[in-house]
């Protein structure tokens, strides 16, 4: 036995008075219950006043004001000024709004608060259901692989990640891209999303790799014009490596013609990835499945559980359909993180082994308890709702004098505008911004604005398991009432 | 007025009791909080029996099984069997552990749940403050940037994506590294976590890219074999851009001679990162304080939150001190993400143009409520603590003539074996192997292990709120246990 023994008074960061905290905890539920239910009666959204962003700007406190004071401080200075996308009339973006079982459950991930990047534990089987649910649901294999990450943007850089390693003609994990090989080069139409530039960016790729290809007249790609592409790339001596395909693009929600796509990048050796950010999960919806088909064939597809899944931020997946391709791009194990047979640091596969986190959250188990919640039956009726809806506020559109429709609307997204007698693009440009701000400052709803061929248009994408026809109808209604406003004044 | 009304019944996932919502939701409370205070009684890691993995790989259910069926489920087959990172005698990799309020504050910031990407509303502000007082706590001007992400792995990728882009002498992100220039290279310690290797591949610098540097025996950089290096690579035409110097390594908490470091990036042109995913936050210790005195000059910083500020995963966050370089190597703002004067899409600066995700959960809440509960001061006391365990435990180790430490205690990391008279370091290392299996699957203790000159350590590395002095006691007292046993067996 060793000598040294010290009686030291030790603290924590656990609360003195227990009970205490469970009142709190309680009291938050309440309020916040309270507060999800009462949403409608709200303003989708509205400005900080000055007090409380003077608040949020004071210095780091040193001394404690207690874990009631904190709260209150959340109450009084946060919880009234919301972003709005948990309401029934935001469609902002694309964006989910959370349930309130996704909000208990990321109490109870917090609290069990197990480290994702591996090891042996109940999450680690947790995260693996969730995944082979997935992959049923996507027409994946059993055996292919994936990763729970935070959502599109890091869905999209591991898929491509992997493409990379697995199309590239060298070790490019081990020499990079500086060594002087054939420039890789990858395509996309010039209506996929951002992440996807980024994530050629962060790669050392170079934007310049990264081929746009026009769209035709639906916002597909322009399938010619990608055949053209990588002619000249490969006779110009570059490595055409890989094609990115949309499955619901973010402008208006068109999907490229998958099964095109995967045709040439089977002819052509490539790599086919899907970006299914929010389109992926449509597959759920029966009018949409045909229109997936191909998707259940790619190498890679990213999409996010906090979009049409509506779970709480932040939850996005990529299934890889080769598994040992997908540990090959990441995998890296240094002597103390080394795998073991036996305890807690055993396990045969280890998340980290997949992507770029080693840390990890347990973001799986909202997925998981909303899942059991509602069953997977009513996720595709949600998902079909949403697409009746942006039918409902097309035909409203349409059926409106003074309202244009400014795009198709293959799935969730309505693009439209107030249009008056005899104003130019750029007058309707001017009058849409404000119709669109006093939207937003009335508290009314929240679409946001994009802009198609030159026209300003106020964008509608609707992954909000809380709207209602009515909410569309009030939309229009004022739609028409602040364009008339504006154009009378 | 347009013409199209229609009544349709609509579904929501909100519940339809929402009084059984709310009951759930305080049991859930009352179950987790019951669950962290007995933490100490039962053991910190126990295997998973089949039963619970059988269930954890059923197909998806398509009906729904209700919230309290999805809670059982968890309390059934996940509860009993955690990563034990919340226990008391957990130390294992490097990690937090957690607090109640950690746990309810990603409550709220779920329900609450807004997107952090960007915009105009409270959530900004929050993640803003927190920003603002990191930059306070680590030395880092107020006009500097940041982010929070999900942990030093991003963080690393982060900090080094602004070293591309800052001293690259071309357009990084339009060529990338395709295009002929001269090869970029960097420079990190042969202790260097892993994430960082991980970024340079992902970056397609190539791992050849990074030159690991020896150590010296405090594994501390030796500054005389990089300035060789560094001026190898010139000679040879490459571009040295950055060094990553540790505060805190992975293996033994070594802290590089930073100020040394500081001085041959600012002669050399080059970008000056510090990688001090725990070890940065010791600068809330008096002790600790002056050796990083370098690091408040740093042009990038990486730490985590969900290691010494004992917040849930995930939390880490980055510091850059040039924001201009920092918005540089990220922002891209296509039309539909364009930033508004008014409404919503309002605010001055965007999150997502500073970092690889565009949508952004609320990790800022937890941070700012822990804080504002315990106060600043009280983390510095509790790092403070956590060191002083490690001289304590290192103090056990020496006072034994059955153990031996492996390495230095600079900081919270202890490395130590079981030694027996006679036996080989071959030998000794199946020893330890097994006491350290026994420690684990006995639900004693969970240390993890390393090799320091081909000498198998059990490795103790404590960032643990809850830790008393007596647990390390037990932990002496059962290695010497098991090592008898086995010696003996």
């Amino acid at each position: 036995m060793v000598a040294v023994r010290t009686k030291v008074k030790e603290e924590t960061l656990d609360p003195q008075d227990w009970d205490a905290m469970r009142a709190l905890g309680h009291q938050m539920v309440d309020e916040m219950m309270d507060y999800i239910a009462t949403l409608r009666e709200r303003p989708v959204w509205q400005p900080l006043p000055d007090e409380a962003k003077d608040h949020l700007r004071e210095p780091v406190p040193h001394e404690a004001l207690g874990a009631e004071q904190a709260y209150e401080d959340f109450k009084q200075y946060v919880l009234p000024y919301p972003m709005g996308n948990i309401h029934p009339r935001f469609w902002g973006w694309v964006m989910g709004g959370g349930t309130p079982m996704g909000m208990l459950a990321d109490m109870l991930a917090a609290g069990f608060n197990p480290n994702m990047g591996g090891g042996e534990h109940a999450g680690k089987y947790v995260e693996e259901q969730v995944l082979n649910w997935f992959k049923s649901i996507m027409g994946f294999p059993p055996e292919a692989s994936g990763l729970l990450v935070t959502g599109g943007s890091m869905a999209n850089l591991v898929g491509l990640a992997v493409a990379r390693t697995t199309k590239g003609k060298f070790d490019t994990r081990k020499e990079g891209m500086q060594n002087g090989h054939a420039k890789m080069v990858l395509y996309a139409s010039a209506e996929t999303h951002s992440s996807v530039q980024k994530a050629v960016e962060l790669m050392g790729f170079g934007s310049e790799a990264l081929r746009k290809i026009p769209v035709n007249d639906a916002y597909e790609i322009d399938l010619a014009a990608l055949e053209k592409a990588i002619a000249a790339d490969k006779a110009a001596g570059y490595h055409p490596f890989c094609v990115v395909g949309n499955a619901g693009t973010v402008n208006t929600g068109a999907f490229d013609d998958l099964a095109a796509l995967e045709k040439i990048t089977r002819r052509e050796d490539m790599w086919f990835h899907v970006d299914g950010a929010f389109g992926a999960l449509a597959i759920l919806s029966p009018d949409i499945t045909p229109r997936l088909d191909a998707m259940q064939r790619a190498d890679s597809v990213a999409f996010d559980l906090h979009k049409w899944m509506y779970v709480p931020f932040e939850a996005g997946c990529v299934l890889v359909r080769n598994e040992e391709a997908h540990r090959r791009a990441f995998s890296l194990t240094p002597e103390y993180l080394k795998h073991a047979d036996r305890g807690v640091a055993g396990g045969s596969s280890w998340f980290s082994d997949y992507g770029i986190q080693l840390t990890r959250g347990f973001r799986a188990l909202k997925v998981w308890m909303s899942i059991k919640e509602h069953g997977l039956d009513k996720y595709g009726r949600m998902i079909q709702q949403n697409i009746e809806q942006a039918q409902y506020l097309a035909e409203l559109v349409k059926a409106s004098p003074d309202l244009e429709l400014l795009a198709p609307v293959p799935l969730n997204i309505v693009n439209y505008r107030f249009t008056a007698p005899g104003k130019s693009d750029v007058e309707l440009n001017a009058i849409n911004t404000e119709i669109l701000f006093r939207l937003q400052e009335h508290g009314i709803a929240v679409p946001t604005s994009t802009m198609l061929h030159g026209k300003y248009a106020i964008r509608v994408a609707i992954t909000n398991h809380r709207s209602r026809r009515e909410d569309f109808d009030l939309l229009v209604d004022q739609t028409l009432r602040f364009g008339r406003e504006i154009t009378a004044g």
